[in-house]
């Protein structure tokens, strides 16, 4: 497919210099994290709200694909072009708009950086909760679009609790607010969090009014080591069971220890299942916050629980979490990342069926993650091409047995490309038929991010 | 309008002993709160969620409306079948199906009442944390579907902060389930915040998987009084602006104080303004809180500041907001009674602003309400017929202050019917579309509650 004409005159004439169908620039903006690939036909850098309309219109009365992209780190092919068409950057729409701490609330250009807002914020003291590995590298669009979280969400909300009101463009080529300036509201539905998820298929975001949280001043970092995985599921519930609530609450099971030991050397521990804790507050109240937590972590497992005192201790704990991605890219290059979620208390169910099918399929599986959200990262980590096959009959399993446990395909890394195949285990017809209609709302002629999402 | 014959035997049918379409009955069923009211043509008690399917799809298929009915506590006429057809009861769909504290999550159908649901968690060290002032008498169905909120908003958030999954039943007439039973998830469309707040016009809600919170075992009543309402609305903004966020607080002008004063008597105290704030926490991290909060309190124009020591004194402190409701049915059986919202830093011209509007129109005004999330209740009074209109008049020029200072309509009451010709004051005719889209994408025979929410 090349371009109609008149569709590249409408973009020279709206993006200038910050267009190209160059080819170097279309392979840049092929792909993305998840490694699959498509070129685009141009790729437009946009900078302003209304450059957004003009590109959607004029796309849409060509019936042409826009692609939004914010740094491509998505793992599931969200970005990538399936179907040609004009990739829109939005990396050089990158301003903070406005901090008002006095209003709880910063508003942001969707291309400025997790990183770069949070640095922002910091001398103000808040920051904005969701905090995915990634936040140096990817774009709070990218964060609101695939409802992208971390660590702390287990207290402190994703994106779709955490953000008050949206700036976008609809499939439609209509630009629209939705939202408010506030923390409550009742003034019609709530666009803003349809939007929030909706992996660029129903809107571009061209900016975002983000609700701000005050920065607690301190925090403490426990680590506790578990003789299997099954007692260290059981020890999230019971954290999770009462009313202090952890900052963080990670997982990781042995296959990962061994795998981040052996990568980064002894400072990583060795044992059956080991769980990263952090809890935050006002200094004078993290003492008896820590014993709490504390408490429900012990009971039948534990072998060592350890408090760090300094900064360096903190680091120390931290090390084989921060091994794990290395180690594991070593292993297998083409690593299958799945996020899967299902309630806290079967943590022990998930953790054993998956071990199970990782025997039954002869695959390395290693299993990690934001366990106080029961949200566990399953890497499938195929060595040569047959145990990749292997793999990925192994995967669907996964899933199946993620369902069977109330639970659903993805917590935070959402659907795109790759897991859109699998939508029908998670969802009935009669709500996929709801998903397809509200899409066709937004963006009547499907121009919008096609391929994703919906199966 | 009479029903179609084979519309009512498929509701006798369906609906057995629980369908009425005698008078008594219907009369019963035509009005809310608001004191608006249309006669429906039957009145259905729902029961179990095929009841519904059926319901909506005997309707559509003859284009009568459906609307559905909580405990008709709403103030916006949300409820009122103004153009006839079938009210839809779930008054008696009102078990609790299961409160799973490990998961942190509770399953109830939509005709629980709040209270109900609050003294069912209690004993499990849970809350949820919408509290509306009516809470013995409104269901959870109402609450989510007008994404209603109370005091402890400021801290916990409303509804669509606090909700997992749904159940219900689209205009369409199908059945669906959307949100997830985990605390995160990024599987497709948010349907169930879009649910949230859509007062029974997309769909309806026949199950609900709540978010469960821990319920902190301490808690601490603080009055702080203020020489005037610009002072007070200043110390909102102070204690907003630091880490420790209040569990409650409320605001209350000297017209209310003075309202309540003499409806309550002399333990009311009068002022130029007001504070109530609560405090929670564990025991023993509460003094600090306190300590900070106080802090922001204290400022230019502090007269009084008090932390209750005892259940009698904290009773003692809340008196006036207790006597300020019968104050003013007393005063104005015709109260208008609204909940504009603006960032909190904005209050203070908020209530500047409503003073000499008061003067302007000549209608006695009181204000008070969730000031830490900037919602504040804006009551016009008036006791004459005359009064009235000016108070009409008045209204206009209140919604459009709110918008200028970047508010919104409505932070927890909902459009309905009375506020909807408002709306284009609010949203941009592109979002109005949208939201049209979004409708009819749901219910594309504008079946369900018509005459609602959007002008
Ligand atoms: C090392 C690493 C660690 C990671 N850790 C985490 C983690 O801890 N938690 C987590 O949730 N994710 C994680 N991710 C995944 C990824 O970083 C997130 O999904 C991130 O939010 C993507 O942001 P991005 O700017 O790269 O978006 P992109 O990858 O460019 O795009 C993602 C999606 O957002 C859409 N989009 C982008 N901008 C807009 C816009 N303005 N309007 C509408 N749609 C838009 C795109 O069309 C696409 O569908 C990780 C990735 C890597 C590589
Ligand atoms: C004294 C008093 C104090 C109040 N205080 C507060 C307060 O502090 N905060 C606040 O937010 N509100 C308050 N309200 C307003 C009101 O109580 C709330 O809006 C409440 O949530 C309504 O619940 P309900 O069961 O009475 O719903 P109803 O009034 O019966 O219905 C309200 C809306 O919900 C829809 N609905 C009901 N059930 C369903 C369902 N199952 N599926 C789909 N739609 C449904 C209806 O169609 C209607 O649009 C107060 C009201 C009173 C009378």
């Amino acid at each position: 497919m090349t371009l109609p004409a008149a569709l590249l005159e409408t973009l020279h004439t709206s993006f200038g210099a910050d267009v190209s169908t160059a080819e170097a620039e279309r392979l840049a903006y092929a792909y993305d994290n998840s490694r699959r690939n498509a070129l685009p036909d141009a790729v437009v850098f946009a900078r302003e709200h209304a450059q957004i309309e003009t590109l959607v219109q004029a796309c849409r009365s060509h019936r042409i694909p826009v692609i939004a992209r914010g740094r491509g780190t998505n793992t599931t092919g969200a970005t990538v072009p399936v179907d040609g068409g004009v990739v829109v950057s939005f990396e050089r729409m990158n301003r903070i708009l406005r901090i008002d701490p006095d209003n709880r609330f910063a508003i942001v250009e969707p291309g400025v950086l997790n990183g770069d807002l949070q640095r922002a914020l910091a001398p103000h003291g808040f920051f904005w909760p969701p905090d995915p590995t990634s936040s140096p590298w990817c774009s709070i669009g990218g964060n609101l679009a695939c409802n992208s979280a971390g660590p702390r969400t287990v207290k402190y909300g994703s994106p779709r609790e955490n953000t008050l009101g949206l700036r976008a463009v609809a499939g439609t080529g209509e630009g629209f607010r939705c939202g408010t300036y506030t923390s409550k509201g009742a003034t019609g539905y709530d666009l803003t969090r349809l939007l929030i998820g909706s992996e660029g298929t129903l809107a571009l975001i061209t900016e975002a009014t983000l609700k701000l949280t005050p920065k607690p001043t301190g925090l403490r970092t426990l680590r506790a080591m578990y003789r299997d995985v099954n007692s260290a599921a059981h020890a999230v519930a019971r954290i999770m069971a009462q009313p202090v609530t952890p900052c963080a609450l990670e997982f990781i099971d042995d296959v990962a220890l061994k795998l981040a030991h052996d990568h980064g050397g002894d400072s990583v521990p060795l044992a059956g299942a080991m769980l990263m804790i952090e809890v935050d507050g006002e200094p004078d109240t993290l003492p008896s916050a820590v014993e709490a937590v504390a408490r429900a972590a012990r009971g039948d497992g534990l072998e060592e629980l350890r408090v760090a005192e300094t900064t360096e201790e903190t680091q120390a704990l931290w090390s084989a979490r921060k091994a794990l991605s290395p180690a594991q890219r070593t292993i297998s290059p083409n690593k299958i990342n799945e996020d899967v979620v299902v309630p806290v208390s079967h943590l022990p169910e998930l953790v054993a069926g998956i071990r199970a099918l990782s025997r039954k399929h002869d695959v390395l599986i290693v299993t990690f993650g934001h366990a106080g959200n029961g949200n566990l990262h399953v890497n499938l980590l195929p060595r040569d091409e047959a145990e990749r096959e292997r793999a990925h009959a192994c995967l669907a399993e996964v899933f199946a047995l993620v369902i069977s446990l109330q639970g659903t395909l993805s917590g935070e890394h959402g659907i795109g490309l790759v897991k859109r195949e699998f939508m029908p285990l998670a969802l009935a017809p009669s709500t996929l038929t709801l998903m397809r209609n509200v899409k066709a709302a937004f963006d009547p002629d499907g121009i919008l991010n096609p391929g994703k999402l919906l199966p």
